[in-house]
């Protein structure tokens, strides 16, 4: 192979090294067991989907999917996110009576990302989708099963911001008239660019009222008193309806006693298309994207054959990671180092040292070629070296 | 999406359902233990790599790769293997001083299937390589670790054929002359051919002894005396050295006190065409395919500009989970069935619930369409319903 490519890795790629490999299966193996423990199911499916099926329903930018063909012709995607396969599986072949489906899962996606952008093109997922079950209390529980999880890993500070997307369709519906000017106005949300919606609003030709309405939005940021300020901005049914709905969910939350991880923020839209209520997102001060985000999507089961809703979350492990902040020791604490001679009695004492629960190398001294480079890599070093047994030591 | 699609996955693909998700991670993480305790640290490498670095260097055939082109236009395949990128790792990474290094991975490899042969085309593999040690010690070890491991699992029967990939080529060459012929006589032994094997032998112009010598080559299979065997069978040095490291290989699992699961087989040869010396299969009677394989390698890192050798082992978790026989059960203890009234009350039972360690699922009554189906899924339930209070009971 050419030397320029000896060592390298597809854009976006990346190694994950023992130290960090081992802090990563810490904190998801905390992660899973409390999801267990709130009763999901954990389940797997294929790293590659049909296009046809996965790909369209995902919602996910085309140009953002790895591609290929399969022998028979097939365009096969790498799954970009969960939660679409998670629905397939549901649909095919778990979802039976419509009972409520508690599912998990930990798995890897593939995004592929822009030369400048610095993202990776691989990364874990951990989270649930509660299906079929279309109560308030359903979204309660999966913000609260991500607050619990989330503190079980023992970050320190988080928030979660919630909103509800039909309140935002609504809103801009009432006011805008069409779903082509409300989608203009809508953008500005998907990159928090208040500067840029603020703009907008004033160069539209509106009342100044509905100008100042529009604005007014913007400060639906906030604790509880939200709620009733965005119920005084919002007219029609619907858009009430979600409001009610939201006033229900904090009520659930402080039944929890978890109210004071949350704000409310109805300016929150997402590029998941697939939400249709309330959705949420996961801050946390050390780092400067979302390290997690979620919401009720009532359609997308429907693109599988079958009417019913469900909610979840998604827990992103390498921005978590970056919260978290300190990584995991993975060296072993102990090598035994042994000559030919005394081999047996070096694999009766790493049989006894592994029993006491620690790690242990043991090393064939034939085998090192720097016996100091070898033996300063651990806190611990037993040599049994030479004829002399244990007893003759005496 | 057409109906058609739907619910389909690409050939080979496949969903893992809870019983069988929970099965597999307890015998994942069981195994993971072991290789720790056993000095070894852990990595992952990327799922998709560079065609031209670890599509070239990895034994698997071209046609069974999935590859893409990324938006530079370079080929891209999934990872087939694990060898070949935690060599490419170690040598660009982690091999300093050419101190040995003990690497473990538990990864999902790739490799695309025939339409008739009903193989899973997505697998996990879980295994270790031991880099830059190139004693017998470094084999034993690897032999012993896999034993030991398996034992973990619980597994009853299994037993590991050992072989040498250098003593068949040498043996081959000396009788045969030419490497095309040996390449020819050798293809037999990948499928276990021993009647085309016998049929070729006698259609080849030899004499008669060296005829009955390579018939006499696949009575190399039992216990302790086929080092003898072989070693009068063989005449080249480099032929007979191979049978001396065999030798003290046997004498390194007797100090384990592990022999009992050997077999010699000297007839053993590997697709995985980077092996160059001691070689392993490990048979479970459970399962018709090796539930894993290993052995040493000494070329592979020089493909990423390091002289020097390894040796390590993969386990099929499939074909081991096929091997253990039962599978877990996954399903929560306890389901809480409540009502808006009693919302409070019923999480606090939860909780108390799940800190005792059940897992738990919590269940608004409104979400659920059919009581009775519901509650029948669950070993225990209890009814927190309606206005009355757990006190007012009394």
């Amino acid at each position: 192979m050419s030397q320029l490519f000896m060592f390298e890795k597809p854009l976006g790629l990346r190694d994950t090294l023992p130290d960090l490999y081992e802090t990563k299966a810490q904190v998801q193996s905390t992660i899973a067991k409390e999801i267990k423990r709130w009763g999901y199911q954990f389940i797997e499916t294929p790293a590659l989907e049909y296009y046809e099926t996965i790909g369209t329903a995902s919602a996910i930018l085309d140009w953002q999917l790895f591609k290929l063909l399969d022998h028979e012709g097939h365009t096969l995607v790498l799954r970009p996110e969960m939660t679409a396969p998670i629905a397939r599986v549901a649909a095919s072949k778990l979802l039976n009576e419509d009972q409520p489906l508690r599912l998990a899962y930990s798995a890897n996606v593939y995004r592929a990302q822009q030369k400048e952008g610095g993202r990776p093109a691989e990364f874990k997922q951990i989270g649930v989708e509660c299906i079929a079950d279309d109560t308030v209390s359903a979204d309660g529980e999966v913000i609260a099963l991500l607050i619990s999880a989330l503190k079980e890993t023992g970050i320190d500070t988080f928030q979660i911001s919630i909103g509800h997307i039909r309140f935002v369709q609504e809103f801009f519906l009432q006011i805008l008239g069409t779903e082509e000017r409300a989608n203009e106005l809508t953008k500005f949300l998907y990159k928090k660019n208040y500067v840029g919606y603020r703009e907008h609003v004033n160069s539209l030709s509106l009342s100044s009222i509905d100008k100042q309405r529009l604005l007014d939005f913007l400060k639906l940021r906030g604790s509880e008193e939200v709620i009733e300020n965005a119920f005084a901005l919002i007219e029609n049914e619907k858009g009430k309806e979600s409001i009610l709905q939201l006033k229900n969910l904090w009520k659930t939350m402080v039944d929890y006693g978890m109210e004071k991880t949350l704000k409310f923020d109805l300016t929150l839209v997402s590029h998941m298309s697939y939400y249709t209520g309330i959705l949420f997102e996961v801050y946390s001060d050390q780092v400067g994207s979302p390290i997690g985000n979620g919401g009720r999507y009532d359609l997308l089961l429907q693109k599988f054959g079958k009417n019913t809703g469900a909610t979840g979350f998604a827990l992103r492990l390498d921005r978590l990671l970056e919260a978290i902040g300190h990584t995991a020791n993975s060296k072993p604490a102990l090598c035994i180092l042994f000559s030919e001679e005394r081999r047996r009695e070096a694999y009766q004492l790493g049989k006894e040292k592994r029993k006491q629960g620690l790690n242990v190398v043991l090393q064939d001294i034939n085998g090192v070629k720097q016996i100091d480079a070898c033996t300063s890599q651990y806190e611990d070093i037993t040599f049994l070296i030479g004829k002399a047994g244990r007893e003759s030591d005496k």
